[in-house]
């Protein structure tokens, strides 16, 4: 985002126990002991194959604008808890430490870290709600609309559902990872601005209840935009009355490029009826779009029906995630460093096996097929191990080990980009347009089989033989 | 929100079609007529019988600070559709208009007016966005936290879901709303800055895992924080080990009002357990809280089946309204004012009857039946027109006409209350405590039978009979 914006301190954007832990690491003289944290999710939304991973900008804008002000600090004193030694070591706040991170735009997995933090506790574990608010909520709008574009089947998918949005950001940067996950534009204005989201919009009903008749509202709207004008035309009536005032302005101003948006009724039937009426009034190049509670459900039926429709408008079901509201990323202490900087690897057990962790610093790796070009599985390792393509590798399911395959002619790809190293943004922020880019592209090199909307494949995230022994071993010892 | 804390620049937080449509009644020459606009909903989330109204404070401080600077100007202006006259009046904007409102906190109902604004048609068109997004939020987690709580029937249920809400302010207002619906605290340490939403936490169970053994770090804990600490359980095993160390550590400190947190598995069984457990050890007055991916169901079901769990913090299912995460609420164009200020009925129709609007400047009476002082319906009636209760009133249905009922001994309430007039805010804006306690107060009036869970009563909101006719009246001329 352009600096020239002023944005809000979020500093206090923390879950309270973050501070009550702080505190008492720092009384208790472990507050500079350095631990390892993972981001990492669970389940996909909507029983999907895969989800986008979206939010990478908005977390390194927080890290680097993380500051306590004296408001912020006179705010903690007051609640009677911590301790003068640790409000003070607030005022002197910074990030010090190293985030690792997948690019804005991967398909992401479940199981796999995203993000790994390498911090001062304290520190690490202060940023825990920020982070994983702002990748939650851009992996779960880039994901679905990632569906909603590709039910749309080529066609351009415009967001916009800011009125219906949970907040302002839900709106704004929901317009952002809409457009990650593919969306062609926003309704959003102010995403236009601060994040290069294109913003279009043309009409409401209220337009049109604005003049003494429908015919009226058209002509001056034509005679205003007669660039590319889109009428909306089911304020009163689709067929008896928005199609042919729409036709009449057209005609009258002599515009053939133009569209028709119908927002209410069964759009399968209004389309095509709305089609054949235009076609019979020689407007071949005016364009129908479709809006009114849509998702890739919906779009999916209706164009399978032979709706005549050339765009879709997609507001709340998209900006809320509707159907599947919640991205379920977790922030895990994986590591803590000795005295002597060793790594020792920790672990969190649970009655869920889907709530046990994965123990110690880890990078991973996803294997390429080459003569085919696409992703077959990642590849969860130790920080420290290598792969080593030129020999065969042997990748097992962590759960059923039976399951097995042996990879030949392959590529491991890291999938983990250093972003800060002590405490210094290191990478190259990509911009809006190149990560909607990548995304397209890294999708491309998976099987149709893992984007299927129902009972997708499920792609294999693996453990290598190294991390599996150690995390037995440790649910073995339960420590 | 005090106003030591800056806010970020909203105001371009708009859809963009606000723009050109303004642009467009500028140009046109009616940008000064003025235009009356309803907010209102349709539908109540999760089939409930009732909703809570809540988000107006942001109203307010989002209309005193629409302003463009000059960047803003700059961009629309890039934009290439806009007249420079136009944006010479957006140099220039303030909203001059008036707003009425029901203050928040009030049980609300399908199609009755919550907010209407009436200004110059460019002014009331461009709030369209924020005004909806503000009290849609936030009408719906407040909804759905008066639901959980209400399951709770009791018990205290602390908000923690910031981590997993749809950005910053789903978090913030989030967290704001959750209380006026009732929950008593929230871990978002800066809803509690910023909106006085009590924030309270304790440990993750990275603290647990940051220690060589679990006894350590309650220990430690227990020595930092002795007033009334909850020690998490779950981190290896509740009952072999969580539990038993907590007790271990309880009794060496000599602590007795303390609570222990289980955030996994089976918290009906384990929640016994552990109580039986403390017990055992005269721990009589240690609580038990218990999270993990709760609701209102969830928790209705473990209580049924004995769970002896004293307070519930509850995540993701409430912070994004996970059941059920849109709030419909809409903005519709209601009337005109022809140039000698007489207020000309609009209406806007359609296909799905529920779409169709009420026409006209329009007020909203709560009617409560005065020996019982409970709320029988509300009804809507054109703007000047006087209930006198000296006389029987007799109400019906505006769908099912035949549905009749006469009242005698009732008391008509206002619910619309002035907020903006002449463009000067005339609200004095309740505190967040006061907003709180009128929600429970208000939810008093009511029947159990509308707040029940499934199949509730459907609350009647009718229309007065002179507003019926006009509608009707519109219908049958469609316009």
């Amino acid at each position: 985002m352009p600096s020239k914006f002023v944005r809000e301190n979020h500093t206090l954007l923390c879950d309270f126990y973050e501070l009550t832990m702080g505190n008492g690491y720092l009384l208790s003289g472990i507050g500079d002991r350095i631990a390892y944290f993972d981001v990492f999710f669970r389940t996909i939304p909507n029983n999907g194959g895969y989800a986008i991973f979206a939010g990478l900008e908005q977390v390194i804008d927080y890290i680097e604008n993380l500051h306590f002000d004296d408001e912020d600090i006179e705010f903690l004193r007051s609640k009677g808890v911590f301790d003068e030694r640790f409000l003070e070591y607030l005022r002197n706040f910074k990030f010090t430490g190293d985030i690792w991170a997948m690019p804005e735009g991967t398909p992401i997995f479940p199981g796999e870290p995203l993000l790994v933090v390498r911090a001062p506790i304290i520190q690490a574990q202060f940023i825990e709600t920020y982070v994983l608010l702002t990748l939650n909520h851009q992996s779960l709008i880039a994901t679905k609309a990632n569906r909603i574009v590709r039910a749309a089947d080529g066609r351009p998918v415009a967001e916009f559902g800011s009125r219906r949005a949970q907040g302002a950001d839900g709106a704004i940067l929901g317009a952002r990872a809409a457009y990650i996950g593919g969306c062609s534009s926003s309704a959003c204005t102010i995403a236009d601005q601060w994040y290069g989201v294109p913003a279009t919009g043309t009409m409401a009903h209220s337009w049109v209840q604005m003049f003494d008749d429908e015919f009226t509202a058209f002509d001056v709207y034509c005679t205003l935009y007669p660039n590319n004008p889109t009428l909306l035309v089911d304020t009163y009536n689709v067929l008896q009355s928005g199609v042919p005032n729409a036709i009449k302005a057209f005609k009258k101003h002599g515009i053939t490029k133009c569209a028709v948006r119908i927002d209410s009724g069964d759009i399968t039937y209004l389309s095509r009826k709305t089609r054949q009426m235009l076609d019979d009034a020689g407007l071949y190049e005016c364009k129908i779009v479709a809006s009114n509670s849509l998702d890739e459900y919906i779009i999916r039926d209706v164009l399978a029906q032979g709706a005549c429709i050339d765009a879709f408008g997609v507001g709340e079901r998209l900006v809320t995630s509707k159907s599947d509201p919640v991205f379920d990323g977790v922030y895990k202490l994986a590591a803590v460093e000795d005295e002597n900087g060793k790594i020792i690897p920790r672990i969190k057990v649970s009655e869920n096996p889907t709530k046990i962790t994965n123990p110690h610093f880890k990078k991973v790796h996803r294997l390429i097929e080459n003569h085919t070009g696409k992703a077959i599985a990642d590849l969860i390792c130790i920080h420290d191990e290598v792969i080593d393509t030129a020999w065969p590798l042997t990748i097992f399911d962590p759960d059923y080990t039976w399951k097995r395959k042996t990879l030949t002619d392959f590529t491991a790809v890291e999938l983990l980009k250093p972003i800060f190293k002590g405490g210094k943004c290191v990478y190259h922020r990509p911009s809006l347009e190149e990560i909607r880019k990548y995304c397209a592209e890294q999708l491309d090199m998976h099987w149709d089989e893992v984007k299927r909307f129902e009972n997708p494949h499920r792609y294999y995230v693996d453990l290598s033989q190294k991390l599996w022994d150690l995390k037995h071993e440790m649910l073995r010892l339960n420590r």
